[in-house]
């Protein structure tokens, strides 16, 4: 279940002293050759000039991402746990193995990998134990020990089930107790599910994993952790006791693959083999699959960019243009907000998703045009390979002609790039804004559009 | 400003792949000696055994937090910036300078180290930019340059000022536009502070620095960030324009320092100086004596300790004891909830503070013991270099002969450790229970007690 050690990680610094570094120290010389080659087999596969200056370097930022992504098969729970255990006189040691004293980290962030696809998913990690033997473990040390199995292609129940296992060899308590809170990125992967507005952008799914006074699930002892864990929303009946056969956490399981090219999967197979995998264990058997056909979601569009190439030209027969000369007086505002969008960040092949808002202006007696056309567009810019930045302008731009020429655009999104690769700032999000025509002029209208976008809920 | 790589932060594994690393690969050789020598005498001047088992690495270890939490000193943002600009047309070139296009990143979490007082303050950071010659940075690298900046011994303007230019020298755009909300503990520092229940544990304050077309603080750029920021509820009236010269952000320096032992000052400003910093900057000269005043509040308290001792007599004679007899029907569970403490955690000399509620049984027709006896309790117990553990296990052992022997105690605590030393999980915290008598066999009344605790807003 864990490396021992078998690499050394030491950090010299010229000057002798050794730091604990982030990306700047990161890697001049990482062995990125082989996962190099097989991310650019896949973007060309994807169509991608492999040489165009977005995405040159990508190869090799997506190699660091995941060599850093997974170094916890590196890593040893063992040696973080010893020399970290402290003295500590229990309450009553005749009550040791009972409810007698209960230390419980909480709402510790992480980001692990799926192996099932491949996609980092973010979990909130709440891990507690009743001491024994009259030592105590220093706090830090349990964020670190779930660090390690985070840091592997791992499921939720397995990597709570880890995470417990090596806390109890380590600290030798009376009991520990984690529990997870996963989320995973749900992208719509048919047509039909882009214009679902039921469709649910992330699922979720609660795991407990208990040894010692909390093997068994109805135990006394778990009372206390959910009691103390009810405050934060937690509840005992949520937690996913086993999963049936047919029921799965990654969203990939349960769609359809269909044909991939075998040069795709072979490229993703290699990469899983120089992070030091085994790709024909049982779990992964199928990942390089439902990665590819991920990947594919974000190729050139042509169903959706015919389609919407029919309805620009359709919107603009019927467009607000005919009104220029309408005085503004007699314009009103509108928002069309929290239209979804997934994409992929170009820089790194990772998702990002959250919502955009279109402000444009209305002439008295006119309709808005339908927001349906308005999320096609949204789609069509989203499907590919991109950066915020110019999704933001591609919608203003194309939207504008349609919108009578004064456009406001909004995009946010959470970016998984942003939860990775050691920079892991796991609230963050990221605004956009273009506008065109009056609205860069005009503050007042600029203002209350801004004011009309609700509290960010889907981000 | 800035220091321009004077050191090559290359980390090598022995396979040749070099790796991100944490604290496991941290530093077995770090040069602490001078700081270690330093923390050694500030322990013993406060009267510890350096050589007990739970603070015998305390030296090492804040040594070691030291020197990593002020890393920024040895790393150039001009570097980070370098190699992460990447091409991307504008939505319309002539609009550059105006509203046209805004990137913004929202809430990005860091800690930073106050130089007042020598400890850490969280802050949440908004950083965006106009972008110009068609340039965009990589979205991690505004979260990056910002650690850079945080990574020293701060005050909240000057490092919104300083991330500010820092970004704008490596973007050359438009504008770049920087808003701080910054944290501070405030400890109660005088006897009197201890027993005030409108003292606030946390100072808070907002900040923000502006160049290019944000220089002005009034310019319509403004209104778009803030435009941005007013869902998150962030206001720009709000915001700190110019602090008049006797408002202070570091409560250490509104209140009076006393007389230090001259031999804890000159360990102190050994530390600044091993860790780069200049002892005799304005700034600075203060700081060492705040710091060592800040750890005075953990030397014995032999006042509190006094005054506790008569209150815990008298509180006895009246005490809940005589009713042992009566059945637990006729005795009602009472709840004294969020008791405020602070301590100082003996690991790493950081502090910890949060809330502490205590349960017992009340015989029908007595009353409840008084609050504040309680209170007092948990101030003496917090005022000590402690571990969250022995703080739950030393109030529950304290008041139960006081409560009639049937007792259950939750603290709930925010530790400064666990947001510093490269581990940086910000919103995260610690319960830990202690029962004795009834509470350690009887789940429905711990589940009733734990039911009764309110969602934890201070910490």
């Amino acid at each position: 279940m864990e490396h021992l050690g078998q690499y050394d990680l030491n950090c010299d610094l010229k000057n002798g002293v050794n730091m604990c570094c982030d990306e700047e120290s990161f890697v001049k010389e990482i062995n990125t050759t082989s996962i190099e080659y097989a991310v650019k087999v896949l973007l060309m596969d994807l169509g991608e000039d492999i040489n165009r200056e977005g995405i040159i370097k990508t190869p090799h930022r997506v190699a660091k991402a995941l060599f850093e992504g997974t170094r916890g098969y590196k890593q040893s729970a063992k040696e973080i746990v010893e020399g970290a255990l402290f003295p500590e006189a229990g309450v009553d040691s005749t009550k040791v193995g009972h409810a007698g004293e209960l230390v419980i980290v909480r709402d510790l962030e992480f980001y692990s990998y799926c192996e099932s696809c491949m996609l980092p998913f973010y979990f909130k990690c709440h891990v507690g134990y009743v001491p024994s033997g009259q030592r105590v473990l220093g706090l830090s040390k349990l964020s670190r020990v779930t660090n390690v199995f985070a840091k592997r292609f791992q499921e939720p129940q397995r990597l709570a089930n880890e995470v417990c296992s090596a806390l109890h060899q380590g600290i030798e308590p009376a009991g520990v107790a984690v529990v997870l809170q996963c989320t995973h990125i749900n992208i719509p992967d048919t047509e039909s599910n882009f214009f679902d507005s039921n469709h649910k952008g992330l699922v979720e799914t609660l795991v407990s994993s208990g040894s010692g006074v909390f093997e068994n699930n109805d135990a006394d002892t778990w009372g206390d952790v959910f009691g103390l864990l009810k405050v934060r929303g937690i509840d005992k009946d949520k937690v996913h006791v086993k999963r049936s056969l047919d029921q799965h956490w990654c969203p990939s399981l349960s769609s359809k693959i269909g044909e991939i090219n075998p040069i795709m999967i072979t490229a993703v197979s290699s990469i899983l083999k120089s992070l030091g995998e085994d790709p024909i264990r049982k779990e992964l058997v199928g990942t390089p699959s439902r990665y590819a056909k991920w990947l594919m979601n974000f190729q050139y569009c042509n169903d959706i960019y015919v389609k919407l190439n029919g309805s620009l030209r359709s919107g603009v027969d019927d467009s607000l243009h005919t009104n220029g000369e309408v005085s503004f007086d007699d314009k009103e505002l509108h928002s069309d907000l929290n239209l979804p969008f997934w994409s992929q960040c170009e820089h790194h092949l990772l998702p990002f998703h959250g919502v955009v808002h279109i402000g444009y202006f209305i002439p008295k007696g006119f309709h808005p045009v339908e927001k349906s056309l308005l999320q096609s567009i949204v789609h069509f810019y989203g499907f590919k390979l991109q950066v915020q930045e110019r999704l933001t302008k591609q919608i203003a731009e194309t939207v504008s002609p349609l919108l009578g020429g004064n456009v406001i655009v909004v995009v946010e999104a959470s970016h998984t790039c942003m939860i990775s690769r050691g920079i892991e700032k796991f609230g963050s999000n990221t605004s956009t804004i273009a506008v065109l025509g009056r609205f860069s002029t005009d503050l007042a209208a600029r203002t209350s559009f801004l004011e009309s976008i609700p509290n960010a809920t889907s981000l």
